[in-house]
């Protein structure tokens, strides 16, 4: 079977200007990989005319699929409907349909609808009008010389919601997709090179239909395995047997598969306990918390936590003894141990994990340069605390402590289950 | 003066398949945007040598300088440079400057370099060598039929380093470029087609050589206005004036400008009273707290804060009544303003914020739907309370309810100046 191309287009100066992050096009990459779609590229261009046209041209030679997102909000630095009119050689006419919708949008929040407003229901005559319950830019369809165009706005949460209830079922309907696999293979404390090397004969014989590829992403290296065949559930056990053959090489490293994230495996195994978390947190400043709290339902498994950024929160709200500051300083083994104790004690947790270091860029001294961090991890059982040595990066110190707390978690909890 | 274009591009995958989040590209956007150099395209392609040289033929056609990131680490999956051989026609060889490098790196972390380290110091032979001193794999500067290629790897702090110290002052020495004066207005509490209603009359006067963009993000809207000309002093006063005209009518929700951020603002207010600030957290679970300590030196204004996930917390910790909770619930305004108040007097804090809410998917009632979120300000002379409704999504609820309590400190701070 040939497999079905997709490019993604994401339209907008502000991402060429650096102005916005754009997640939409990971997210699109990934919901078509799902359904066995190969994105093949992914194109940021300006808002122009000549810009547009010019991508919608190359992309059309390359791919079945092309989807666009943005430059469909309703003021005047958006030209995507216009260009698309342009391209398709058509004409834009207010859709009746959209305009009742956009009109209900407004009127459901009390306010009247503008001109400005309504023009977001001017659409290209050729198009398939996609009703968007979460906004009021539509998405459109368009189904011209064999190549499928869809252009959704630009907003993250409308554009997912098209997509995963309109969009998807359509080109599920419309394609016959190949059979692709993909395992992830999570991993946490081994580098990228000294994984290669413990794997490299296993990777060596993988056959060809089987790709590896290598995926680091602070303290964690992910690696997927891509098959492509025509029997799915061939094609899984195949992958199954590879991973089930590296696996004794790498084991301790391993936490998870697939969408499995570090906070959500040990949310597994609190609720495997029926235990709840605590944290104290000095240089995370609240990430470490915000890592688990992302996830529906987190309060099932957690307490709370103090942010406790200065010496004085430490000692009053964690039980911190002054003496131990006095003596060691913040950063240092005996105060994180304090906190993870003080912390799973005070909030009434069975298990606290702390954090304190110098995140930087500012704040080192010799003997604790920025990098110098302690974690701890404490049950009712024992106190674990380690040493972390990271870098003079701020926002990369706290999302790999926060990383490796986490993984101290894990290996407490799977140590006391 | 004929603009510089550049088209910046990576290469791997994982970013086609969604399976990691690219930040390069939109910091490099950035970076050169502050230089002159105007980003025309951006790009993702797969790791192999097809499509590599696909796009490098594109870009060749549009772009003075084409940047590329990704697919230079250790592992086998990474074919850039065997790839940028081929296109040059040219072979690779090992480097003395970039092994000496690569071996010391590893020693100085107390490891062995392996034949797959060493392999990082095999270079084209038309590149130059650029030193990276924040990794193992190098960059490298191509200069070829008046293209300038650099190639950078993929990690985002080795490539943002070498950019900053290495590439962009080669870039400033090689090319001439023309003036952008870039000037942005950041609001925060009004939508964007409610601005693009209020300054409508202002924005159609604007000369040709000045363009405006409305970029909205999480309850804020970015107005960035982007002037082209010769005269970097008159297209800044230009610019200036065009701001001082539109100010009057979007004051109140005007927070600052260019790289201000609310959280930086806020702090610059907060210093200014040198005031120190307490954070309240339940639906945000310790976002808050993470927004404003990822900023260095935030402890000089920040206290701590407590994550109140929990009922018990919120009393324990915070002091919130057992009989409000009983009585009103934890999402409501009587129970937000007693975690204002309390975490402000617990933690010693001259000014508390709360946050309590159903961030969702789930928990929600008829009564408190999902997105009914309380955020709360207090001081000693006042507490004032607001009640939000957003939508149904827990990530852009966390963030929207976070940058609104931020707004709600400044208006407080501002109050009280």
């Amino acid at each position: 079977m040939k497999p079905i191309l997709a490019e993604v287009i994401t339209i907008g100066d502000e991402i060429l200007f650096g102005q916005i992050t754009d997640t939409n096009t990971q997210w699109i990459g990934a919901e078509l990989t799902k359904i066995g779609i190969r994105t093949v590229r992914k194109s940021s261009v300006g808002d122009t005319r000549e810009a547009i046209l010019a991508v919608l041209d190359e992309a059309t030679q390359r791919a079945d699929l092309v989807i666009l997102t943005g430059g469909l909000g309703p003021t005047k630095d958006d030209v995507t409907k216009v260009t698309l009119c342009e391209y398709f050689n058509t004409t834009l006419e207010r859709n009746p349909e959209a305009l009742a919708f956009v009109t209900k949008f407004f009127e459901s929040r009390g306010r009247q609808i503008t001109e400005i407003n309504a023009r977001q229901a001017d659409l290209p005559l050729n198009c398939t009008y996609v009703a968007n319950d979460w906004g009021t830019a539509p998405g459109m369809w368009f189904n011209e010389n064999g190549t499928v165009y869809v252009s959704l706005p630009g907003v993250p949460f409308e554009m997912k919601n098209l997509m995963q209830y309109r969009i998807i079922p359509m080109l599920q309907k419309h394609f016959e997709t190949p059979v692709i696999v993909h395992k992830m293979i999570r991993t946490v404390g081994i580098g990228e090179s000294f994984l290669a090397e413990t794997i490299a004969d296993w990777e060596n014989n993988l056959p060809a239909h089987i790709k590896l590829a290598y995926l680091p992403h602070f303290g964690q290296v992910r690696l997927r395995l891509t098959g492509t065949g025509t029997d799915s559930i061939h094609l899984k056990e195949e992958i199954d047997a590879q991973v089930q053959a590296v696996l004794p090489l790498i084991q301790p490293y391993v936490f998870g598969y697939d969408d499995d994230e570090l906070e959500t495996v040990v949310a597994g195994l609190l609720a495997e306990k029926n235990w709840m978390l605590a944290t104290a947190e000095s240089c995370t400043g609240g990430f470490v918390a915000s890592q688990i709290t992302k996830y529906s339902g987190s309060s099932s498994y957690f307490v709370g936590g103090v942010v406790s950024y200065s010496n004085t929160v430490k000692v009053s709200q964690l039980g911190v003894k002054p003496e131990t500051l006095a003596q060691f300083g913040a950063v240092s083994e005996q105060t994180v141990r304090e906190m993870a104790e003080g912390v799973r004690k005070v909030l009434g947790a069975n298990v606290g994990i702390a954090t304190s270091g110098i995140a930087g860029p500012n704040g080192g001294t010799p003997e604790k340069p920025v990098g110098t961090i302690w974690i701890a991890c404490s049950t009712e059982k024992q106190t674990v605390a380690r040493l972390l040595k990271l870098g003079p990066f701020r926002e990369q110190n706290i999302q790999q402590t926060s990383v490796y707390v986490f993984n101290l978690l894990r290996q407490t909890l799977l140590d006391e289950l």
